[in-house]
């Protein structure tokens, strides 16, 4: 794909200085970009860049001051860095979109019904009965079981699992071997010891314009569904486990996990590697920290809770940083005995 | 497939009110089903969808009194949702061993030796000598390492891989994502800061009835095996480390990992997000809480710890709620050395 | 692969003591090895087996005794396990490197440079514009994206995922499941509550002689690099999150997470489930203790530091061995407050 710097300032509102037929078909840092790509420059500390860089056009910030003529057609916007980012939003979005077809050898399922635009890769399996929305992506290796139902312009990437049954909204983003739908982790346990498997029957339910990380897990409900709420961002290798319910538009960073049955509200913001138990409800707005371990509901929303097990933010960093100095304290509590046997002893001179 | 209120009956031991001849081919809630399906009734809350469901037949407990009349067939039970529960795992078991035959494309070695009734997915590899027991189920996009022997009716879901050598028992279940036998964390540091690999040349061992979750990770022993013994049962995202040995029905909670070398014993309890460091002994029945971390062995059966590190369950809770208090105690300190000061002044003033 | 005895001891620099010609083609334990096969005795305590062993060639140390003749052929070394381990390290490598082909089906394509004596197993998907060098192994079921370079002699375990644009270095090991190059976990918060993601248009670079377990993910830069630098040693379920940079022969232990933008130096060790929150510089050398969370930079190098928040390893040590004290010190200054109303009482009644 070849854009001229009139088509491009036409997308990021810029004002163009220089030859507006100029046209790029790359990226590259202002330093190091050639004939043919372009750059921007956010940071005026890096000018000098502008005056040798390779590059066809670069996209600079309106109030940067130029000390010499450069070759580059430039592209004036408010804000360099977002402006660059923005065209790349939107590129990357047209090259998905350019993803057509279906890659052979693939297995699509005779019961399959496929939408419009949309990509298979190759190796990838869509079993009996699946549904695929207009303009979905299946990267390679993928295996989409049986019944299950993804919408529109839903991006797959390789090496998902979605068992069987389970339903993915539209403008959904599933990284790279994540697994969605895998038994929940229910046991039953029997007099001698062992463990009778609980059949786990229900499914997961992605909503629309999630987005989940990649190695992450998120178990089927044992009955009803599993459900991941639209707009909520999972990141990587975070366990979600069965009959859990994460709210509209709630984060979870890296490793966190919530355990069975656990509802979290909207906007909760959980940090990495933390966990929580199993059948709490977890109130709107809440913000829990990194490495938390939360062991209670949380019914007030927009509480900030640490620690393991956690309890309020605020309060928890006073005890956290007392607790560094049980060592004077301890010494102090040694000098107050001291003090007070002299003074029992001084009264039985007296 | 067809079942008819009879032959359910039959199977759950249910008595039978209305038409014996009612058939069904699936399942549903009460409240959504339709002509041809089953669905249960536990909760008498929900008393009156029995009056409006469309479902053919519908499981009901033994006590469940109505105030009009049904056009389902009844089955009557002790308890609805436990007759439900077993008949779907009868009805998941059946539907599993209906899957046979080898989906094309997947590769399986000359060498390889398959049994009765197995099933091999579209993508997946079977390595060189490899055997698989009768009513194997092998799923889509799965890798079995050459050497790999995997026992009568387990069940390996989509890409999962078994690195060569290794050896999974029978009724076996592991989920998508997991690896069985990668390399152990083995390297010798040398003179110049950098590490030499120690080669890793043992196996894992997986005994009959585990059940292992999905992206979990199983290393190969260094030399010998590392060990999951039979009945245990282990969630997503696990880290077993290499040499380990994981006890008869022990059960490990999501994300939870343990280091190289250690014995868990049997029915040992792990939490989610424990962790346990190498070369230590878990004595059976020890029940060690969610997030702690366990640094020395536990040598007497059943006890229970919690904490980062991790000691006994009942004084860490009272340490825990006493460290919330710290605020309090120094101010009580305080208060003390005011005191004592004061009594001091005075004996001198005396 | 056959060898005799002459030519393993040339390999490990052994004496031979019996038929030099004696040949092997596998391994087994001293105790239930076969003929044909090269089995080794490093504890004395195991001396009876050296007696009783179908293995035709035995590796034992230089100070063996012996008390009955052997059948076996001995090779003799001062340390037989050493010698043990450094030919199977030379054998794996020599099983490795013969691994060669691409195996059907397979997807590679046609722009895709690929150099002497590689390897692709079946179900791999190699993308536009790769390059990959000399002797490289890509197990089965493998997927490389578009413009990925990997270097010599790298190995790919099944399963791997790399997204495109990502550079491998040399005698790189990327285990099974492995994620490189996900998009990094980046969201800007919308007025409604919502989040609009910001694009990850860097890449991952790892350099040579890097290790990398299985199920880890590590995600591409939002803009420039993600950077494994080399001999780095990454476990199993690791997360480095986006621009992250990890020293030369930096070691990171299962389940640990490296948040956005921070930047490990050199000969860090980092211990099992430890997190290190974004934007952070540790020192070279520094060790972070297992389940630590790390919440400051570390500049002094060679810093030890454990606990969640992590703090110096021996103070914290401290801390955490009295705030287990905590009930006796509660004790202790509810005794003093007595003795000290006592004292204040006395002090009236004079």
């Amino acid at each position: 794909m070849q854009f001229t710097a009139a088509q491009i300032a036409m997308l990021i509102n810029a004002t163009i200085e220089g030859d507006a037929n100029a046209s790029v078909g790359s990226f590259g840092k202002i330093e190091e970009a050639q004939k043919g790509q372009l750059a921007f420059l956010a940071n005026p500390k890096y000018e000098d860049f502008l005056y040798t860089t390779g590059a066809s056009i670069v996209i600079i910030n309106a109030t940067q001051e130029l000390k010499q003529t450069v070759s580059a057609t430039l592209l004036r916007v408010p804000d360099a860095y977002t402006a660059f980012a923005t065209l790349l939003s939107k590129y990357q979005e047209m090259a998905t979109q350019q993803m057509t077809g279906i890659q052979e050898p693939s297995y699509i399922a005779k019961t399959a019904k496929l939408g419009q635009n949309i990509f298979v890769g190759a190796f990838s399996y869509i079993g009996e009965h699946v549904t695929l929305g207009n303009n979905v992506k299946i990267f390679p290796n993928t295996f989409i079981g049986d019944n299950v139902r993804i919408g529109d312009n839903t991006i797959i990437h390789p090496g998902v699992k979605v068992y069987h049954d389970c339903i993915v909204g539209k403008n959904v983003t599933i990284h790279a071997g994540t697994v969605v739908g895998s038994d929940g982790f229910g046991f039953a346990p029997q007099a001698d010891g062992s463990f009778k498997k609980v059949p786990q029957i229900g499914n997961v339910i992605v909503e629309d314009f999630v987005e989940i990380g990649a190695n992450a897990t998120i178990d089927r409900a044992t009955m009803g569904s599993t459900l991941i709420k639209s707009g909520a961002k999972l990141d990587n290798l975070i366990q979600i486990a069965h009959n859990v319910e994460v709210g509209n538009n709630t984060v979870i960073a890296a490793q966190a996990g919530v355990s069975g049955s656990t509802k979290l509200g909207n906007n909760v913001m959980i940090g990495g590697q933390a966990g929580i138990v199993g059948h709490l409800f977890i109130a709107d707005g809440a913000r829990i920290n990194a490495q938390s371990g939360v062991s209670k509901s949380i019914k007030t929303p927009n509480t900030a809770v640490t620690g393991s097990p956690a309890f309020d933010y605020t309060s928890t960093l006073r005890s956290q940083a007392l607790s560094r100095n049980l060592p004077d304290m301890e010494k102090r509590i040694k000098e107050l005995e001291k003090l007070v046997q002299q003074l029992l002893a001084e009264k039985v001179n007296l």
